[in-house]
């Protein structure tokens, strides 16, 4: 056993590194025990901290969340034509998603074991069909090419934007900026690869 | 314990059913004894088609890189403006992820733990780069838009691509057909979801 370490975390600290621990085992795969051992204090110091192993996944679920869904609140998100509002989320997603990268990586993967997966999976939907409304209004405004399915496209959209948790890798020094990859997003899923 | 069942098992029924089994459970997961029970015979009645479940596994991935693979040498993917091999690897690289919808999943999540599977993420990068290479003959030819980054452009390509095996459930009444699912991925990403 190692020399348990003085317990200087705050809960922001201490829940940066049981996400990281989440990610890399999963969450069910994942024990108070290992949880101990990655922050380095004992498990009575977590307790002491907060009440359980799910209360850790709620609040990185939530931070996730919060960021996602203070997106669609934002005036690029509320004010002019749908397929603008559309564009401006879908960038300002890709931010979020790299901004907080462990944290939507974490909440991507939940499958909806437990009561808090279960509402992230609900509140995740929810996002989805926020946005699918906006496709679907863009579509009716004459935004969208008219053979555009507003239910296969909304999947492929968030395909193409939830990928970067599996790929983008901040450390890498040739990683492409926030604001690079936000780009590329929008010019592929709106633009289209093709020159005209 | 419950009563086996003969061995009526040809090595594609059993593969089927282990593949089910590594996608649900996840491969490390999986134990003989859990794929003893799924397929309702003895572990010696598996041992008697397999050597090991690493074997399973190097099957099931071989199935889905064959048929990936295979799409490169049709004549669409090797005659004809790089431009339009790509559409066509894009187009016949979803069809045969939704043919093979299990094998392909599969192959998608492995991540590196045994000899099989580090070989499986090699075989894929290879093909990643055989696309790559496609994208940048495309943007080459002045067929893709000037500012298309090709590293980040094959990223969203495949994100859009691979998101497939995260949604796609044919069973469901209302699921699009392969070539549906083909068409919008091809005028998504070539084309862009905007009018023009």
């Amino acid at each position: 056993m190692t020399m348990a370490k003085r317990d200087t975390y705050t809960p922001e600290s201490l829940l940066a590194v049981a996400v990281a621990v989440f990610n890399e085992r999963g969450y069910d795969g994942t024990s108070m025990e290992h949880l101990s051992k990655a922050a380095g204090i004992s498990k009575s110091s977590i307790y002491h901290h907060v009440r359980s192993k799910e209360e850790l996944l709620r609040r990185a679920i939530s931070r996730a969340l919060d960021g996602l869904f203070a997106v669609l609140d934002e005036p690029g998100a509320t004010t002019g034509p749908a397929v603008e509002r559309l564009e401006h989320v879908t960038r300002r997603t890709v931010e979020v998603l790299i901004a907080e990268l462990p944290y939507v990586t974490l909440l991507l993967r939940v499958r909806g074991n437990t009561d808090t997966e279960r509402w992230a999976m609900e509140r995740r939907r929810e996002f989805d069909h926020r946005v699918a409304a906006l496709l679907k209004e863009a579509a009716a405004d004459g935004d969208l090419r008219a053979d555009v399915d507003v239910r296969l496209a909304t999947r492929l959209l968030f395909g193409m934007i939830n990928s970067v948790v599996e790929w983008y890798r901040p450390q890498r020094g040739n990683a492409a900026t926030s604001e690079e990859v936000a780009d590329a997003v929008i010019n592929t899923a709106f633009a289209g690869l093709r020159a005209h």
